[in-house]
């Protein structure tokens, strides 16, 4: 279920198709997954998303498999069902092993644990935390 | 304020000084946190969460500075004041850069905006994503 | 899946039914979905949340469209998949337009985005922004 | 800060003082905490609100504690700095003891891992957890 | 205290202060909060959510001040404080008046509370708010 | 679906079937629920996370069902679905009856109401509520 409709190439629009174009060809496969095809009855919205993605993935400081592991991290706090998957399957095309999923896993474990307990303890920052006075 | 007392060494007891003295020495410094402080009055969960960090944050599979950057993405997720600070503050200790906490922030950014696109249109998980039956 | 069972109109109790009735009175239609059907079984609670939807749902100093654009605002940051399909359907029976649903994930999906930074960036709250002295 | 004003007894209309006075009545104190004060500006909404505490957190199936302990749990979910402060107040007021806060976190924080775990394994739920068809 | 420096006028660099300037174009006031500065060490990050935050901000099928109570109700369910003060007030400056917050905090508040109501009960979506093959 | 294979008992390696019998030893029972093969595929991760639930989860200051009332009260509010259903059913099996799901469900649905109106507020901290300055 969903609520859109989740547009095949026929049913798209030409804005939308010409994006489905584009992420066929910088992801070097025919497959677009369904939320580009949800998001495709707004091409205005679809393409806002779709550049941002090409850009924020992109290789740079960090590389693209560490931003797939950080991208999981972020989805599966949020709850996010659908991104959770899309994006631990992002991650192995990436390369990511057995063993690193591992310990992406044992990371958002912990950090969600100590969350709780920080909030619940209502934990004071302490100031050597602080950077606000260094600019 | 707090919903426990931060103790201080001296109000601590044995045997979370012996954690507090672990956590000195593992991580070479003399700066013990008020997360671990707030913790202190319960000596068993102090233990048992301090042992479960120094292991999950070791270097694996993962180096160490990307699990930071996947505990600052959880922690912000969660909306947990004190775990991102002290979080950001351990990822500029293990060399994150400037350049590089552009690129997380980027990348949190846009994964929270996805996330929430991905649930308002309930886009129903491809096929493809699924490896259950693959074990 | 449910956590409970999920009482037609026979299996509910007559306190239940009760709302039920009131249910379609005032939504003029005969059907009443799950979540009130879920609720059946504790028929106080059922009672107390109807009653509530009811009083605030109602035309007021905000139109009843505008009150579910911000429905399913909530119930997409909290991620609630049966809520999100529940109150897009409620909005669109009240005449939201695709321009209008296109806005909507437009401004839940920069918002989703601003609060990370917000977070992330642990942003002080500037003074001009408070009200607490103008009582 | 706060995004309203929080009223003292002289700023607050009838309305509102009837309220505090119930609460104070209620709780046999003469302390109205802040939450009423900001909510006092609406004294409808107030009212509503108060309303539904007395009744839901009243003693019945669950004790007056228990109650507590659940609202502390779902306070510390949600990161309201507030209510972890108000609840884990009242919780110690009906009797908390310090070991029973300890395994309070000790429980919430394991949730809170496990929750993560399960979202980010994306786990089935088994068909014994069922209940839908048992109505 | 913050995790980045907030960075005056002086301390941005060109780009930044280019943004800031077009930020006091835009709302026709001097005032840049402390949000933008706290982006500023990040030119391209800060222009690319400011360029973002005028367009889906900008009168469109919705207007302006539903645009601003949507952006309060996701940044209250996200626990954002910093994001719920400043579009609160950006609201207010909107013309949001005392009885539209009023029932905006009760639409929020019943939401949060039928949410979690649906989300404990795992309620199963009614086929009826499907949209998926209607595209 | 799941981002990883379900094992059973054969497919589950040494380490891992070792701890599917504590599991039924404990629980004494033979079922061995999906979350926990879910995790088989690290051994290591499985072990740590079934240790910490049988000590945290034993009888001590809170009796076994109170600990499950806060651990379905958590899986709630994160809206994690998996959770939800199995300790709904755990709390079955120790014995919740109708009426205390009735007032968990009441509890949580109120928490999650007053949080976010706390939120929504920016409610100041009473001085009352601090214990910081009590150690």
């Amino acid at each position: 279920m969903a609520t859109v409709p989740i547009l095949g190439d026929e049913a798209a629009g030409a804005e939308a198709r010409a994006v489905f174009a584009d992420i066929r060809a910088t992801r070097q496969t025919d497959f677009v997954n369904n939320f580009w095809r949800a998001l495709a009855a707004d091409p205005a919205l679809l393409a806002a998303v779709w550049e941002r993605v090409k850009l924020v993935m992109a290789p740079g400081a960090l590389d693209p498999l560490v931003k797939e592991l950080i991208y999981v991290a972020v989805s599966t706090t949020n709850g996010c069902s659908y991104c959770v998957h899309s994006h631990t399957a992002a991650a192995r095309a990436k390369g990511m092993t057995e063993a690193q999923h591992g310990e992406l896993l044992a990371v958002i474990a912990l950090a969600s644990q100590t969350n709780a307990l920080a909030t619940a303890l209502q934990v004071p920052v302490d100031p050597a935390f602080d950077r606000t006075s260094q600019g």
